[in-house]
C-alpha cells in the first residue's frame, strides 16, 4: 500500500510562513505532500471539489491554515470524510482568538482536528500521527522523534546551567 | 418591477424560535420571503447551489443565521454577489462570542452584513432597508415604524412615572 | 434614476488610513461618494442632522467608521432608514473587540450591518451589493470582481508551487 | 442655592429593575431626581434635547444606564457638560461586557464615569458624591453612611462567628 | 489485522453525561473501546503508564476530556506517539474556554487534536476518521452517515415548512 | 469659596507619561492640582491616610490611575467621601483589560468613577465637570472647549475633502 | 513550637457558601483557623490592621475570598509578609474573570498566591502545604490525602464500567 | 535546620529571561536555589519524578513557569505535596491569558499558588514568605524589603514633583 499524502491548503499565501513550518515538518518525516492556495470564500467550488475528490487522488489527510473568520478547514471537512486538521492562524486584532473558535467550535458531525494558534508544526505532526496508526516504519520515526525532543530538552538543561553563572 | 423576495436560511431548525422574529417582522412588512433550514457543514452543496441561483430565483438578500463556529453566511456570500446578512446565534457556552467572530470577520472582497448576537428582528429590518432602496412603498413603511417606535418608548416613560411611585 | 450615492463618515482624522480603502473600492466601481469626519459626540447635532436628511440628500447607504466606544453607526441609524454599514477600527488597547460590540450589539428596531474589524474594503463592496439591487450594470461588477478574485487565488496557488521549491 | 436635581435615564423600561436601585438610594439621600426613558436610538433627538437643556432645567448629574451597545451615557454626554454617569446593563448572552466596554471606552473630550455592571446603587452614591462638593449636609449623610457601612460588616463578622459552629 | 481499539480516557466520572456521547457514537460504529476515569493530577502514574502502553495495548486513537485548566490530554500525548484527541468540559465559570485554551494551546512537538468544548460526539467520529485511513469498511460507514446527515437536514428543512404556517 | 484642588495619584512613577495628559489639562483649565505617586500595594498607609484627609485639606475630587490589579482608586475610595476617579493603565500582557475590571467593578457602597483604557485626559474633564458644578466660571470653559472640539473635527471635516484628491 | 494559625477573610458573608469548603478542609486537616468577614472597601481600617499585626497573633497564612473587583487579597498582603492565598469569587456577571484578574495581576513586591475562581478547597490545602514546611506530622497527613484521592479516582474507574454497561 | 532549597523549573530555555528574575531576587535573598529546564511534555517522566523525589532533595518550594497550555506546574504539583507556584509565561497571540487560565484554574486536591503573567520576581517573594514561616532570619529580611520597597515610593513621589515642573 503506497503511502497516502497530506494535503496543506491555505487560505492564503500570506499564511506561507507559517504554514512552511509543516511543510518542512512532513517533508523531513518523508511525507509527500502537495501544497496549495484555496479560499473558502473566494474560491469556493474549487475548495469543496478538492475535498470532495481527495480520498480518490491519494490523500489521506488534510491540513487547512486559515485566519480571521476562519472557515476553510470546516468547508473542506464538509466535503470529505477524511481527518481535517485546522491550523487557525494569528491575525493583527484579536491574535488568532476569532480563527481559533472558528476552526475548532465545528457542530455534530463534522469535526476539525484543532492545534494551536499558527502550529504549524503540530499539524504536521498530527497528520504524520494518524498515518503512523498504518505506517510502522513512520511510527518508528515518530517514536525517536520524541527521543530526540526529550534529549534537546536535557541539553538545554545543561545549557541554563551556565547561564545561571553570569546572573 | 416585482419586490425581491427575502432568503431566510438557518443552520439548524433549533435557530427557528429565534429566526421565527425575522420571519413575523418580514410578514409584518408585507416583504416575500421563503425559509429554509440548510447547513454549511452538513449540506454543503445545498447551500452553495441555492446561494448560486438566489439572485436568478428572484432573491434580494439573503438571511443566514448559525451558531457555534457560525460558517454559514460566510458560505452563502462565497457563491453569490447579493447581500447577505448573518446574525448569530447564541450557544451555551460562550454566549454567541464564537458565533458573531466567525460571521463577522469576513477576509476581504466577501463581505457579511452582521447583526446582534440572535438578533434576528434588526436582521429583516435591516434587509428591509436595503430592499427600500428602490421600493418607495416598503421606505414609507420603514419611516412610520421608526416613528412608531419613538412614539412607544414614550408611552414606556409616561408608564414608568406611575412604577415610580410605587418605589 | 441617478445612482445613489454613499456617504462615508469617520469618527476621527485618524481613522482616514483604514478608511481609504473603502473610497478606493467605491471610486473603483464607480460608486459616487461623500467623505466626511463627524463624531458621535464631538459634533452629535451634525451628525444627527446629516443622517435625517441623507435620504433627501440622494444617499442610498452610509458608512461609518469608529474606534473604542464606536457610536458613530449606531447614532446615524438612529436618525435614519437608510441601511447604515458599521466598520469598528481597531484601537490600541482591546485589538478592536470594543469597537465590534459597541457597533454590532444594536437593540432591535435599530440594525448596524457591521463588518470586520478594520473591514473598509468589504464595507464598500456591501454598499455596492445593496445599491447593485436595483442596478444591473453595478451587479455586473461586482459578478466580475468575483471572477477577477478567484482567478487571483488561482494564481497565487500557482505561485507558491515555485517557492515551495525553495524550502 | 436649591439642590440641583438627578436625571435618571433608562435605555428600555426593561432596565427599570436594576436602575430602581438608584432610584431608591437618591430617594434615601433626599436627593430630587427625575427618571425617564429615553433611548439613543429610538429616541435620539429626545435624548440629545434633553441633556442640551438639562444643565437650565435644574439637573446636575445624569446617570444613564443601557445594556448592549450601550450608547445612551456617550449620547447624553455629548450634549451637555454635566457629569455623566453610566450604568452598564448585563445583557443576557455577554453578561455585561459589551454594555461596560460601550459606556467607559469614550474617546477624548467626553468622559463617561462608568460604574460597574448593574451597579446602579454606586451610581447614585456616585452622583450624591458630587453634590457634596458643594452641599455640607449631604456630604454629611455620605459620611455617616460609610460608618453604617463598616458597622454593617462588623455585624455580619459577629453573625459568621455563629454559622462556624454549624459546619 | 484487528480493528484497534479506542481509549475513552475522562479527567473525572462528573464528565461522564458529555463523554458518553462518544462512548454511543463508537458503539455504534462499531469501533471496540475502552473507558476509564484517569486524572492529570489525581492519579499522574495512571495516566501516563496508560499512556506509554497504549500502543502496546492494541489501542490507535486516545480521546480525553477534561475540564477547567484542561491538562489529561496532553499529558496522555506526552507519552505516546498516537494521535490525541482532546474533548475541552465546559465549566460553570468561564464556558469552558479555559478548558478550550488548555487543550489546544500545545507547545510544538506534541499536538493534541481538539475538537469543540462539549463536542464529545465529534471526537468519536474523528477517531473513526483516523482508524478509516487503513479499514474501507469503517470508511463506508463515514460515507453513509455523511450522506445521512445530509438527508436529516432536508427533512428539516421539510418540516419548517410547516411550522411557518403557525407564525 | 476657594476653588477645590485635584489630587492626582498614581501607582507607579511609570504611569507619569499618560497620567501627565490629565496634569496637562486640569492646568490648561486652571484648576488646582497636586500629584503623587502612591502605592495601594506598596504605601498602604501613606495611600489611605492621604485619602481620609483629603476633603480637610480642601481637595474635591481624586483621579488614580493604575495598571494591572488596579486597586488603587478603589482603595482610596474606600477611605473618602470624595468622588474618585479611576484611569485603568495598559499594561503590556492584557491590553489594559484587567486594569479596567479591576477599577470598575466596585461592590455597593464605594463607586469608582471610571474612564477608559489610559483616558486621562477625560479623568481631568470629569473632574472639571464635578467641581464646575458649583463654580460657573470654570462651567463656561467647559462650555467654550466643548464648542471647539466641534469646530476641531469640522476644521478636519475640511481638511479631509483635500486629502481624498490625493487617492 | 505552636501549629501557626490560618486566618480565613470573606469580602462579604455572601461568599460564605463557597469559603465554607475551606474552612472544612481546614478541620478536617487539624489545623487551627480564625474567619472574618472583613471587606477591602466597607472596612480598610479593620483589614490592613488585621494583616498588620497577623503575624504577632500568631496567622501563619492568610486566605482571602472576594468576587467582582477583588482587592481584598491584595489589600493583606500590603499589609504583611506572611504569605497571602487569593480566592477569586464568581460573579453573576462575568464568571468570576473579573475578580480573578484582579486577585492574581498583582505588581512586583507583592505576591498573592491565586488559586482557581471558587477554589475555596485548594486554598485550604495549599495553606497546609505551606504549613507542612516545617510540620511533618501534617505533611505526613497531605501525603496520605495525596494517596486516598488517587484511589477514590480508581473507584470511580470500577464504578464507571458499570455505567458503561447502561448505555 | 538546614535552609531548604527552591527549585525554579522552566518549560522552555526561552522563558530565561523572564524566570531570571525569580532567580535573582532568590539569590539576592540568599535563597538557595536549582534552576532546570524541563517539560511537562517534551520531558514529562523527568517533570514527574523529579517532583516526586523534591521533597527528600531538600526542595522546601518549587517554582514553575510556562507558557500557552501551561501545564508544567500542574503536572509538577501533582506529583508532590510541596507548594508549588506558577509563573504564566506571556505567549505571542493571546498576551498569556491561556498560560494564567492553564495554570490556575485547577481541580480540587492540586493546587498551584499562581502570581501574575510573567510574575517571575512575585513568585521567588512567595516562595520566601514560605519558607520563612519557619526561619526568622528570611522573615526579618522580607519585613524589610517592604520597608526599603516603601521607601522607593516616597522617593519617586520626590521626584516626580520635579517632573511637574517640566509640564
Amino acid at each position: 500500500m503506497a503511502t497516502k499524502k497530506v494535503a496543506v491548503i491555505m487560505g492564503s499565501d500570506s499564511d506561507f510562513p507559517t504554514v512552511s513550518k509543516a511543510i518542512k515538518k512532513l517533508n523531513a518525516l518523508e511525507i509527500p505532500c502537495e501544497v496549495h492556495v484555496m479560499s473558502a470564500h473566494r474560491t469556493p467550488d474549487a475548495a469543496s471539489s478538492f475535498a470532495r475528490s481527495a480520498k480518490e487522488a491519494g490523500f489521506g489527510v488534510i491540513i487547512a491554515a486559515a485566519g480571521m473568520a476562519a472557515h476553510l478547514a470546516g468547508v473542506l471537512a464538509a466535503s470529505t470524510t477524511l481527518p481535517v486538521i485546522g491550523i487557525p492562524i494569528k491575525s493583527s486584532n484579536l491574535g488568532g482568538m476569532e480563527a481559533l473558535l472558528a476552526t475548532v467550535q465545528m457542530p455534530s458531525g463534522i469535526p476539525v482536528a484543532t492545534v494551536a494558534i499558527d502550529g504549524a508544526e503540530n499539524a504536521a505532526i498530527l497528520a504524520a500521527q494518524m498515518l503512523a496508526l498504518s505506517d510502522d516504519k513512520l511510527a518508528a520515526k515518530l517514536t525517536q522523534a520524541k527521543k530526540d525532543m526529550a534529549e534537546g530538552v536535557a541539553k538545554k538543561d545543561a545549557a541554563i546551567q551556565e547561564k545561571l553563572k553570569e546572573l
